[in-house]
């Protein structure tokens, strides 16, 4: 149980009441890291039960006084209080306009607003802060890119490789911009064998037709993680440009955006502690600047005359009207708060929910799991259909449990479709999930699947 | 003094801490409406200083401890309690993501953000909730209607008739999609005699050419009121659509989009008492309805297949990704804040509150004012130039004093070269505004003068 143990300090100061480390977990004797909380060392496989103090939102029973297990989190992530106090105390004390003006308010949001952009810089290492650019979330930065990138770029009788496992909002932008272009959308298959998009069709989609390799770096229903330095490389080496939808890496592992060697990283801030109505896109700076505006209007603009008007640098350029400066300020906290945990200790404590997530689940009859075969890397969620149960159904009845997942395509039709199933449930783990949280799912599962049975029979 | 008293029931069982009614206000003797705050009666006049109480970011002191006088509203707005802590329990209770999900909290957040829809929609008497589109802001809603409407009824040799009152968000827009179309923008002139843009100038712009019509219906510098009723029948006479920008009046004014007949009308929610990151797009559902997506992605699909794509219904065809969820609640209780305080007991106090603004500016030697003559309407707010004291170091210099304006060209250029300016200072007031601000304002003015005329003799 200790091979593994190490000691990490982990900056948790902002630990907040009593630390309750599950029982559950301890029974499941996993292989741990151990991580400093507040002075006391925590094990990763206990980081979940040392943080839900911080996320008021887990502290509540729904129904008949059932407390909330939350298990959709690839949908959205709760917010610690650092997250939420950021944002309360930019409107109580900052809140101002940005950028354009010379009074002490002013001041002080454009400095929390820029300040956001360092943080989120630092974060994945980007080369510069100007190849931050806030948006509402990914699927606004997807949108910004083939709006203005695509245009520019993708002609008729080009191609666009992206796959059929992507979520919709890395795969429509696309259709549409092909659309507009003439161009063609390839779509790289879903591999059944690793339970995850299959690299090696992406690979040979790539040609000298590609004008855009676009993918998941961890896909969002399958939980599979893509090989990026080979996708990129591929797609280098056919002087093919490269965009990865980061929502569920950014959030769960380190993401080096320069090592990674993509052109455009996109992630949503209310998938990792952030607030609603914030994400980003990170662009190389060389390829920003030869991009044409987005939006047009305030903030975006160097000179507008009756005849015609010029635009700023980026990333302002790309940041047309008055900005959500409270959500950036929000999203600067959270990138805080991960940095301060560190996202090698979140990685480690997702790494061990979810072998124990897939482990748990490959134990219950009649469950079919998808992703990666166990034993396999992948992020710590699970799409899984029940025999004899729809999935809308089961995210109904295990509701009524306070179990909280999410059941539909996950915006995944054409991998839904791959899968010959039009919906999937989903349990989806976060940096404050525990094994506890896993054992009331399966619970919940089990019950409800006797429960049909003895309908049905 | 008391011939237009009138009492009025006002909703103000929010207003915590000590109403302090100004002396400043006291001895200026206005015509004043009454309304009740919290079972006590306060005049219209006196409304600012009874609800200051709930607004935390005005109960501070910026450098040597100088009380904060905001006078910059138009930039953007202080947030009421109400809001602030309605964005605070979303994400300490409801937190989750929409229409996606089946468990209790997504239910909850689908409800709570629907809700916010129903309440917009009362707000500015749409027809339907469906008319109403949650944006970031007034400019991705001008955005959104030039990149969607604008792309599919524009076409070369059309024209856009606009105004070089306009703000940025409301020219750039259109000068790009008139580059795009092979269009013509065609710009209805400054009238230095009413202070605002010239109707008439606007009216004989209009054409059989004209696609579209766009202005402010009140202009962000001049605080001038467009007369929206002549406008809107010159340019349905002419077969031409109307966008109206509302960012300055839905704040400040009832407005009933259904009473105005444009075909599009847009604000901005940080404006008007809400959070940043959120706005919203009023059209005509049947305008609506022929319009192709902006942005694609998750939310606003109805079929996703690799051969191509259909889409949702307006107004979820017009929202792809996960939306501004946290913020569109705000901005929900920011609309029950100024429904309850009653939007004509507002325009009463700002109406009072711009008379005053006016006519203790107009009394300063050598300030030179822009806007409708005193006398007439106009919005509360006011630009200005001070002989011998450049706009930016205007407003630096009393921002020392703790008075906070705004300085610079406040994202209107062609305005500012139709002033013969760079730029002015602008001082903006609201709900929450006082006579005793405006003093202070003044008081401040006069001070910087005099030193800059020691420094200058």
């Amino acid at each position: 149980m200790a091979a593994a143990m190490q000691m990490l300090a982990v900056c948790c100061a902002a630990v907040r009441g009593p630390v309750a480390v599950g029982s559950a977990a301890r029974r499941a004797g996993a292989r741990m890291t151990t991580v400093t909380t507040a002075g006391a060392p925590v094990s990763t496989a206990h980081l979940g039960a040392a943080l839900r103090a911080q996320f008021p939102a887990l502290h509540q029973t729904v129904y008949d006084g059932r407390p909330l297990v939350y298990l959709d989190s690839a949908a959205t992530s709760h917010k610690p209080l650092a997250v939420i106090e950021a944002v309360r105390e930019f409107y109580e004390r900052d809140n101002s306009n940005v950028h354009r003006g010379a009074h002490a308010l002013s001041i002080r949001a454009t400095n929390a607003y820029e300040a956001a952009r360092d943080k989120l810089a630092a974060f994945v290492n980007a080369a510069s802060r100007r190849e931050i650019v806030f948006t509402r979330g990914a699927t606004e930065a997807i949108n910004l890119v083939a709006a203005t990138w695509g245009e520019m770029n993708v002609r008729a009788g080009d191609e666009i490789v992206i796959s059929e496992i992507d979520h919709h909002a890395n795969i429509v932008p696309w259709q549409l911009l092909a659309q507009r272009a003439g161009a063609t959308v390839r779509y790289a298959r879903y591999d059944a064998s690793t339970g995850g998009m299959d690299a090696e069709h992406m690979i040979s989609l790539i040609g000298p037709r590609t004008k855009l390799v676009a993918f998941a770096h961890v896909s969002n229903v399958l939980g599979s993680i893509a090989p990026v330095h080979r996708l990129v490389a591929a797609a280098r080496a056919a002087g093919a440009a490269v965009l990865i939808d980061g929502c569920q890496s950014v959030p769960h592992m380190p993401v080096d955006v320069q090592a990674l060697g993509a052109d455009f990283y996109v992630a949503s801030g209310h998938k990792m502690c952030g607030p609603t109505g914030i994400g980003f896109l990170w662009g190389r700076l060389d390829v920003l600047e030869t991009m044409p505006p987005y939006q047009s209007g305030g903030e975006m603009i160097d000179q507008v005359t009756l005849e015609g008007s010029t635009f700023a640098s980026p990333p302002g350029r790309f940041e047309a009207g008055t900005p959500a400066i409270a959500q950036a300020v929000g999203l600067g906290a959270a990138v805080d708060y991960l940095a301060g945990l560190g996202m090698a200790n979140v990685e480690a404590h997702e790494h061990d929910l979810a072998r124990y997530l897939v482990e748990r689940l490959s134990a219950v009859d009649g469950l079919a799991l998808y992703g990666p075969p166990r034993g396999e890397a992948r992020a710590a969620l699970a799409a899984f259909s029940v025999a004899g149960v729809h999935a809308n159904d089961l995210s109904t009845f295990i509701d009524q449990d306070g179990v909280a997942i999410r059941a539909g395509h996950h915006c995944t039709q054409p991998l839904h479709a791959a899968l010959g199933i039009s919906a999937s449930a989903r349990a989806s783990l976060y940096v404050y999930s525990t094994r506890a949280d896993v054992d009331a799912l399966v619970e919940s599962i089990v019950s409800t699947q006797r429960l049909f049975a003895q309908l049905g029979g």
